[in-house]
């Protein structure tokens, strides 16, 4: 009796996702994916998280929008190494996306890189970019109920940040009923609530962020 | 010197849109397609517009989610005819789904059917669903960036509704750069501010809403 041997070929994505973690390994960089709603806060959370930084930890950006440069541009003031990419239409990145991009980028001069993903709650899951960590951010305004409608992001995530957190009370949220959804289908994920506004809980998430960096430095 | 006939052949999505369209006008029903990120109040427009309709207008819904049934739910409290669709993790609906979901609904007994895509602002705008207007609801919270980063999707509307406008000085909202971004891709579309939690601006919106039902029916 034969046995079938089912052996799994990579698709090109895949196979691009894993070069790209190994150049950002031998770089010594840790990349982040970050996906969200539009308008959720990534660029927010990025720039509050740079300022906050310890003086060796050097960060780098990598900005995807389906079209413009508006967040590059606020990277770029904030005197942070930034690439754009334009997806021309397309509703999320890609692992060769992000091949082109990082050989646009210094890697020698950073120690983590953050990918700012198309906002777009559904599909950047689906797509290996090579990232060490896929980071989901939400949003108090866009209601508590967002982990029970779209279950396979938050399944995606290695840590979720709840930003906007000034205002829970303006948009009647509820924390609990969130994060029993994000438990649902991700039950240990480390969760974080944070303002990038006022500042009000970055450092759990600095915590975090940093020991992640130490672990993969120590690799 | 023969000259080539280019014949577009219509995709099936396509076809079975226009058939939807076709059942929709012999049921004398105008579909709306409501396209807006997560969170945006798609849910909350639909509502704040079906509780200020005159008596002989009579609301039904389709709610597209990629999983849960939390809208559907809150229609079927208020009354309304509606019927869920789950996609499963797709990104947006479909003509084939509308197809299905028009054949568990009394359209005899409705003139107003709002289809709830998928919150998602960029994969909906490319899928005719057979609806006679398309609406995108942008909010306050995401910034007014959007149609800068989102162009395709306000290229696609028929009109255009900016929701938690109670909140624009909380988030530095400049409308005017927002209508500004609409306006490059759309240059002559309605728009409307509203707020659906204080009722606020929702007149003008009800109006050129019934403006258009009255301007179907009559056809």
């Amino acid at each position: 009796m034969k046995i079938p041997v089912v052996k799994e070929i990579l698709n090109a994505n895949d196979q691009i996702a894993i070069e790209n973690r190994a150049s950002l390994d031998d770089a010594d960089v840790l990349m982040l994916n970050l996906m969200a709603s539009p308008g959720a806060g990534k660029t927010s959370l990025i720039l509050a998280t740079a300022e906050r930084l310890p003086a060796e930890v050097c960060p780098g950006v990598i900005e995807g929008d389906v079209a413009s440069s508006i967040d590059a541009d606020r990277m770029a003031e904030h005197g942070i190494p930034v690439t754009q990419i334009n997806t021309g239409g397309g509703c999320h990145l890609d692992a060769p996306m992000v091949r082109a991009a990082l050989s646009h980028l210094p890697l020698s001069e950073m120690n983590i890189l953050f990918v700012e993903n198309v906002g777009n709650l559904i599909c950047p899951a689906g797509f290996d970019l090579g990232a060490h960590l896929a980071v989901v951010v939400a949003s108090a305004p866009e209601g508590h109920d967002k982990p029970y409608k779209y279950p396979g992001m938050f399944a995606a995530a290695n840590a979720v940040v709840l930003n906007k957190a000034d205002l829970l009370e303006v948009f009647d949220f509820d924390t609990d009923y969130f994060r029993r959804g994000v438990e649902m289908v991700n039950p240990s994920v480390p969760f974080f609530v944070v303002s990038c506004r006022t500042g009000a809980g970055m450092e759990p998430w600095l915590t975090w962020l940093l020991n992640r960096r130490r672990e993969h430095a120590s690799q």
